[in-house]
C-alpha cells in the first residue's frame, strides 16, 4: 500500500503544478475501483467501491469521487459513508447524495481561476452543475496526469506485485488450454486464479480460441466454444492488485504442436516484441515502438496483418497515457511503465499477441511481467 | 440473446418518443461492456469490447459507443472494428479513431433540434465536441430511459438467466464460508463458478466478514482476512449474463450456529423482505418500498441501523432507475425489474443483508432469483 507520506507529496507537487498555471484551486473527478479511479486515487487513496448509475433528480454521481485540492485543503467527496478511513489522505472527507452539487458548492466560494482534472471522466450533468457554480472552470487533466506518468520507485514495486497477480492467471489459464474445454472453463479457472493471488479485481480474462485469435478484442471475453487441437488461444489479462492494474498477455496453442503458418506468426510476434523493448529508453517517442513492432513484421512479411496499436501506458489505470501507436510523437519518460503489445491478426485463420509490463529506465527498459514465460505454445 | 426483431423495435419506439418531443435525432453514449453499456446496447445489441481511458489528442472516446438516430437511419459509431456484426442492428457502423469528432460530424449534417441520451455518461470532453456542432444539444435520457424500465418478456427471460448465475456464485461462496478460508479464497470460487455457470462477467462478490459485514460496501470487495466461527458473512454478487446483469445478495454465517443478536438481525431482514415484496405492486411508489422495509426494521428495534436506500432498478445496467429510498416519488410500473436489498448494519458488530430480483406482475410481484435459498446461516 502507498504510505500516508507519498499522497501528502502527491498533493504538494499538485498545488505546485496548479498554482505555476495560476489556477487557485483543483476540481478531481475519477471513477469507480473497477473503472478510471486515477487521478482521485492517486492523490488520496480513495477507492469508490459502489458502481456507477444513472441518478435520480436527489441523488447523483454515485459510484464516483470529487477531490477539491485549494491552496490549503484537500476535501474528498464521496457517495457512501463507507470509504476507507484508514486509507485515504484528506483534510476533510464529506459524504454528499449528490457530488456534483456538493463540488458546486465547494467551487462558489473558491476564488480565482479554477481547473478541473478528469475532462475525459466527468459525466456532461456533473460538467453543466460545476460551470453553473464556476463558469470560467478550464480543463487541467495534465496537472495530475503529468505526475501520474513517471512512476515512483513504490508504484514501479505495486506494479510488479499486479504482474505477479498477471502470472498466475496466464499459468493456470494457460494449463487449461486443452481440447474439449471451454473457453469459459478457461476463463474460469484464470481468474479464480488471479483473486487467489490478490487481486482487487479481474475486470476480464480474454480467451480467444481458433478462428476468434484473430480478434484483438471481443465481446464476451470467453465464449462456450470448445477448444480443439491445433487452436491458437489468446490469453490476456486485466485486473489490478492494491490499487496498481495489471494488462498482461500471452498466446497459447492447443496440443503445444504449431503448424509452420501458426509457428511463423508466434516467433515473428516474439521477434517484433524484443525489437520493441530494444526501441524502449527515456526520450524515445511512442511511435518509435510502434515503428520498431512494425518493422519487425515487415521483415517477416506480416505487416499488413500487424496491429497499429502496440501499447500503450499502465498505473492505476488500465490504460494510461501514452499510447504506443504509428506517428505518436509522445516522448517516454523514465519512471513511465508501459504494456507492450505486438500482435498480428490474419482474419479468418488466427493471431498472436504478447504483452509485456516494462519501466522506462536510464539507457532502456526493465520487464515487470518478466516471470510470466513467454513461450507457452511449446 | 435479443432477437433482430427486437432490436428493430426498440429503435422504432425511440424514433416516435423523440419525434413527439420535436427532436429530429438522437445521440446516444455509452460505456464498456462491464460499466453502463446501457443505451446503445440496448437500441442495437452493441456492448464495447474494450477499456476506457485517456485519449492523446488524436484518439479520443476509447471505451465508448455513440448511436445516432435519425428519422430513417441508425448509425453505431465504434472505436474498434472488432464489433459483432453477427449481433449488432444498424443502419451503417463506422469505426473511428476520435468518436467525438465523428459524432459531431455526423451531428453538423442533421438539421432541427438534437436530443442526447447518456448526460450522466457522455464525458466533458466529448460534450464539447458535439456542442460545438450541435450548440442547441439537448439533455433527453428520458426518450430512451423510458422503455428500458419496463422489460419486455424476454428481458425477463434474459434476468431470470442472469439470476441462475448469480446462483451458482452464492451458493460456491456460501459453501466455502469456513472458520480459516479467507475473504479472498470465497471471493475466487463465487467469481469463478459464476463464469463457468454463464456470467459474461462477474464485476466482483463482495465478501464481507465478521466486524466487515457491517459496511455495506468496500473496497476492495475481498480481502485477505481468515473468517471464524460465528462471523456474518455478506455476499454480493454482481454481473452480468448475455448482456443483462445480476446483482443477488445473500447473509452466511459461519459454523451455522447464530448468537441470539445475529438471529435478530437475519430474522429481521427476512421479515423486511417479506413486506417489500408485499408492498410491491404497479402503481406504488418506490419510496413505499423503503418505507415497509424500514416499518419492518422499526418493528424490530433496529430502525437505526437500517439502510435508508432498499434497493434499485436493474436490466442491461447493474443499477437503473428507480432508486428504492425513502421518499422517493418515482411510479413502480409493470414489467420494471428491481433488485430489492433489505440491509441492517451495526457499526462495531456485524449486519445481515439479503438482496432479491423481482419483476414487478399485476397486483403484486414476481421473484426472478427465487431458487436461490434464503437462509444461508442454518
Amino acid at each position: 500500500m502507498v504510505p500516508r507520506s507519498e499522497y501528502e507529496e502527491r498533493q504538494q507537487r499538485t498545488r505546485h503544478r496548479a498554482a505555476a498555471l495560476g489556477l487557485s484551486a483543483l476540481v478531481c473527478v475519477s471513477g469507480p475501483f473497477y473503472e478510471r479511479p486515477g487521478d482521485v486515487a492517486y492523490l488520496c487513496g480513495h477507492f469508490p467501491p459502489f458502481p456507477t448509475s444513472e441518478g435520480d433528480g436527489e441523488v447523483a454521481g454515485t459510484g464516483h469521487a470529487v477531490l477539491v485540492l485549494d491552496r490549503e485543503r484537500t476535501v474528498l467527496l464521496v457517495d457512501t459513508p463507507c470509504y476507507r478511513e484508514d486509507l485515504v489522505v484528506a483534510s476533510e472527507v464529506r459524504v454528499a447524495r449528490d457530488l456534483w452539487r456538493e463540488a458546486a458548492r465547494l467551487l462558489e466560494r473558491a476564488s480565482g481561476p479554477l481547473g478541473c482534472v478528469g475532462w475525459d471522466r466527468l459525466p456532461a450533468e456533473g460538467l453543466e452543475a460545476l460551470r453553473a457554480a464556476a463558469p470560467g472552470l478550464v480543463r487541467a487533466d495534465d496537472v495530475v496526469r503529468a505526475l501520474r506518468r513517471r512512476k515512483s520507485p513504490l508504484e514501479v514495486e505495486l506494479l510488479r506485485a499486479a504482474c505477479a497477480c498477471a502470472r498466475e492467471v496466464l499459468l493456470a489459464s494457460a494449463a487449461s488450454c486443452l481440447a474439449g474445454v471451454s473457453e469459459r472453463e478457461v476463463s474460469a479457472r484464470g481468474v479464480a486464479a488471479g483473486l487467489l493471488a490478490g487481486a482487487d479485481f479481474v475486470r476480464y480474462l480474454r480467451v480467444h480460441s481458433g478462428p476468434w485469435s484473430a480478434w484483438p478484442t471481443r465481446w464476451p471475453p470467453a465464449t462456450d466454444r470448445l477448444l480443439e487441437k491445433g487452436d491458437l488461444v489468446l490469453l490476456d489479462a486485466v485486473g489490478a492488485r492494491s490499487g496498481y492494474a495489471f494488462d498482461v498477455g500471452r498466446t497459447s496453442l492447443v496440443g503445444f504442436d504449431a503448424l509452420p503458418w501458426q509457428r511463423h506468426l508466434l516467433e515473428a510476434t516474439q521477434k517484433a516484441l524484443g525489437r520493441a523493448l530494444e526501441a524502449i529508453r527515456p526520450g524515445k517517442r511512442a511511435g518509435d515502438v510502434a515503428a520498431a513492432v512494425l518493422a519487425a513484421y515487415e521483415a517477416a512479411g506480416l505487416r499488413e496483418h500487424a496491429s497499429p496499436f502496440v501499447g500503450h501506458g499502465i498505473g492505476i489505470e488500465t490504460v494510461e497515457a501514452p499510447l504506443l501507436r504509428e506517428g505518436s510523437q509522445q516522448v517516454l519518460q523514465e519512471g513511465a511503465v508501459l504494456c507492450v503489445e505486438p500482435a498480428v491478426y490474419v482474419p479468418g485463420r488466427g493471431g498472436a499477441c504478447v504483452e509485456e509490463v516494462v519501466v522506462v529506465v536510464e539507457g532502456g527498459c526493465e520487464v515487470l511481467s518478466a516471470t510470466v514465460p513467454r513461450r507457452l505454445w511449446e
